[in-house]
């Protein structure tokens, strides 16, 4: 089995032409897409409507191919479109894509593994809490089985998040953080990251030094169950990628995204070249603007600006550094990182080619 | 003779509190002090008023300490504030104070100089045209020779424009973009960056071609003359600083920030630590969203985003990734940068202590 | 013959469900429909994806009931959104129906009567010029034809305009502003608002002075050909509703639109009250920050804020006077006014039911 | 006594030149100033430096003619710089004097009266509590009885209210919003608009229910004590000017603010003549963007936009309806307004000449 990554690059959000002409010359096999993820170029808050036009859009050339009702198409694709690309971002998805069938024995080298599942159904008032967290944790657990990928060796887990509808509004757990937070405290769990009984009702979005080094989450408004894809490295997959991971200690550690590609034997001096943008494959970042309001002890102005919001710095802070040292700007960089590394940090996760 | 640089941070536009306590321990002489460029927190737009703030109080602040009236202050000292501190970027200012006298005759190695001068005052005609050109070289070479720099050792001319204020409006050179590009190409020609010969009032903000890799100009509306700081280094001069100077190619051309380090002994694993940033005293950089619209081959979206203006994107991008590479975000990037370094780059220049 | 206006309100800009509804239930007939003109709550710019949204979620909605491909919806009806929902303006959609046929002879009233067409497509050379003035002209004087509606008593020309693709981009006057001053001159020659022997290339853009009292234009980048809808009175129209129109004369201008409604015999202590809101089914205006910079001798800062697009205060400012007129936010403002009224004034045109 | 009202307008909210001009040839007693009122240009918001500047600027004009140091100003008079001029409010201030001494008997019609004090220095712990609302209360009545204004007739209080310096921040209620409700309920108290008994903490910044008609406050943090400037008539006081105000009931509540002119006889139809404008030294207002996410039953966006802050429409909405109902755009709005007038709507305080 293989995962297969093919990068589109969109003049507008809702252009999916490189899709379309992707799967009609027969690159893509619509029914292996697991999921497509992309950064499209609202403000990445409430009033970001192109991240709608790309789910509607990439939703209907699914649906031509597939020929199915775009209705059921996030049944077996899982969309997932984060709006935000401020500085050198340039708007554009991930396809991932899986190809062949397990080989009837493991590998001697691990390649790029992806699973994909979801959660039962929430109530709202389970958001945010610890059964949250548990069904999270347990799915995850069930898609790494099914994947065939050890949770030592998941380097990516990305949750779109239950927000279910609930009015009058009444359950005070059911919101965009606390959906982030116990979606993180999850993977977190699954992983290995954090002991059970460190977890608790009390500590979710309180103790920020228990925290995931591999989720990505979001939450959605009006979703009622958690969409959730895991990738990683298992000897059950081959293919030509790889992905790696490693947490951003501030907003401008630089070094330790540096010394994960000099794990893979790619010096500093190698980097910025475009023989190396060319094997990287996808890059996933969480920012966030450090509350304390400095960095390093320098004050920063990032929570005092009153005419552009904080998460939009973030994001542009951390994909300009990123696309700096991997020479492309063709990085997803998301925000809000509830228990995402540490305050003020957040992981990042990169796929690369073999060779 | 040797020049010191303060670094002071602010907590406010207004916050002088750290130069006011360095003057009276004795730390700065302000009857020395050249200059003084700092970043402020506005949004470095027509409604930015950071600037006029930081300009009022630290005039202030020198007029108590040197006794004379603060409408003279400017006189003995450029007030340089360029407002932007988006994302990291801490707000602070770095102050140009020079010591001793020349010494009888040059030394073995070169250090930090610094000079100032002013240029006649313009006619709003003359702004933007090679009048302009000529009278700021004429006047950059009048500094190098008082402050015994060589041309080729110039790393950074920062100048504050022209653009004497004319009513009604008649002049359509005498207008920012025009003042600063053709203040530009006159620290070109000064430095021989660029020869006479190619130079007319046609190609001024047409012929991109032709570029300063040193100039940090800005234009003051209502200022008749154009107020100029040189620095370079100079074996008359000694101390423990000395400054250098790259181009970024592109806004993602981390590579030859890294390389300028190199060049000093400091290797790229070096970068990052504390002990680097420690030795900084100076970041300077122009920033620019391509016009083109693109980076690297990659769109991006800096020139079509209506909710957030492009320089702002610009310096964000920029003083991420020197924050970055250096370890600290007390870096000075400033926006608009015609005939500063090619379509999209801009010069960076670095002030370093020897050890 | 009737022209009828379903108003339905969106909860988001996909939101097309009361429109759904009303044709699920007979209210509307969708083989009758001529437009749907509607506010959506995006920035108005360049990177305004609610409009995008709108037209996808409207058209599929009408595709439905239609039976046809969303792709051939815009050859039967006009599709209109215009982006900027600032201060109270409330996202909604105004959907202008027909219903019946011609009486055989006019009836002693006039009533509100509607008429569409398109004119030829445009060489990109074409657009900005008196070519498109006329061609605009014509094309108008054939739908009032159709229509039946005198030149005088037209109200309200909304032209969607064309600005053909053109790569790369040659011609100068294939922008934006051209196409809409060339559409409004077009509305002013159909409707003798203007006299041809006025017009010529060069005033196009250029002599404010002539305007039209009656134009909504817009114009939208990649549109080969302008697609206008026609709003006026006509005695060969029956129904509830009729259109007036007036023109601010500048963005205070309250007391033109308050004797608008006195011509109604609607007192001023009569409007705000609910029953006169509960009469109002359409407000469409131009509005325009002062390009002098100032509203009777009062400077202003819609055109100096670096952190707010003049064109959202503009929007925001009419508006809020329209709104708190009529006593209802559903107001349909637009930006962007040239030769649309005087400089810094625009027209509103308002239908009323009759009782 | 007479209170008279001087208005500036800025070219820059460092420009206090009409001021100066004003104090010179004797038009203003600088000795005689009570206070100075005005709109600046900033944001509104934390990072306003529109303000400062504003302050730091007319407490320098004011120290030269008064002959004193710069930072004893604002004990003799208050300065109180609201940022925020969207859409058509022009940048301006009202300087508010008086002359004269008190007559020997009380007058037969009453004119416009000022009286101003401050608290005591408030506990951070005391912010935002009974305590503050009790000695906001105590000290409007002593103003009150120094003024000679009864209780019934004040029509506009305005509170430059305290947030002490606390580090670490320890106090939960030393917060804006509890300092600026708290001193409303204080202003309310005082002028019976509420029953003590219906006071306590926990109602303080929950019960809406209870408001003042005549507040206007701020808050200021670093401010250890309140200051307040209350307005209204008094048969002590001649002149040509007298207050009156209103409450707006929802943010288009224009029918209101039209019945308080025809109060004055004032018919709707002369307002808007510029004769009115002229008769006009003051409006002061607080606007609010209803939380409930609507107005009339029809939705709002202004609290949905991530991209400009609702403070910044709530200005623009109000100042936009006001300025058109009197003709000019010298309004004073503000935001914020925990218990000023019901929820979505706010006090509106105007001053006119007799004749």
């Amino acid at each position: 089995m293989e995962t297969r990554i093919f990068t589109g690059f969109m003049k507008h959000p809702s252009d999916f032409s490189e899709l379309d002409a992707a799967i009609s010359r027969g690159e893509i096999d619509p029914f292996r897409i697991v999921a497509i993820l992309g950064k499209t170029e609202g403000n990445g808050g409430r009033n970001d409507f192109s991240r709608d036009l790309a789910v509607e859009k990439s939703r209907q050339v699914l649906a031509t191919h597939l020929q199915q009702d775009p209705a059921v198409i996030e049944d077996r694709v899982l969309l997932s479109f984060s709006g935000g690309t401020e500085g050198v971002t340039t708007p554009h998805y991930r396809v991932f894509e899986t190809r062949g069938t397990f080989p009837s024995a493991p590998l001697y080298e691990s390649r790029l593994a992806i699973g994909r599942g979801r959660t039962r159904q929430f109530l709202p008032e389970e958001v945010g809490t610890m059964t949250m967290v548990e069904e999270t944790a347990q799915t995850i657990r069930r898609i790494l089985e099914q994947a065939r990928i050890d949770p030592h060796d998941v380097h990516f887990v990305h949750v779109k998040g239950a927000i279910p509808y609930e009015w009058p509004p009444k359950s005070p757990r059911n919101s965009m953080a606390y959906s982030r937070g116990a979606s993180a405290l999850g993977v977190a769990l699954a992983l290995g990251e954090v002991n059970q009984h460190d977890l608790n009702d009390d500590m979710i979005l309180q103790d920020y030094a228990l925290y995931s080094r591999c989720a990505s989450t979001s939450s959605k408004p009006g979703l009622s169950y958690s969409d959730i894809m895991v990738l990683g490295n298992s000897p059950w997959w081959n293919g030509n990628l790889v992905i790696t991971h490693t947490v951003m200690q501030d907003i401008l550690d630089a070094q330790s995204v540096i010394s994960l590609f000099e794990s893979f034997g790619i010096s500093s001096s190698q980097l910025y070249k475009e023989a190396i943008a060319q094997r990287i494959h996808g890059v996933f970042a969480k920012a966030e603007a450090d509350p304390r309001q400095s960095v390093r002890g320098y004050r920063h102005t990032m929570l005092s600006d009153d005419d552009i919001d904080d998460t939009r710095y973030a994001r542009c802070v951390v994909s300009s550094i990123l696309a700096a040292i991997t020479g492309t700007p063709a990085v997803y960089v998301s925000t809000r990182a509830e228990h995402h590394g540490p305050l003020g940090g957040g992981p990042v996760a990169v796929i690369l080619s073999i060779s």
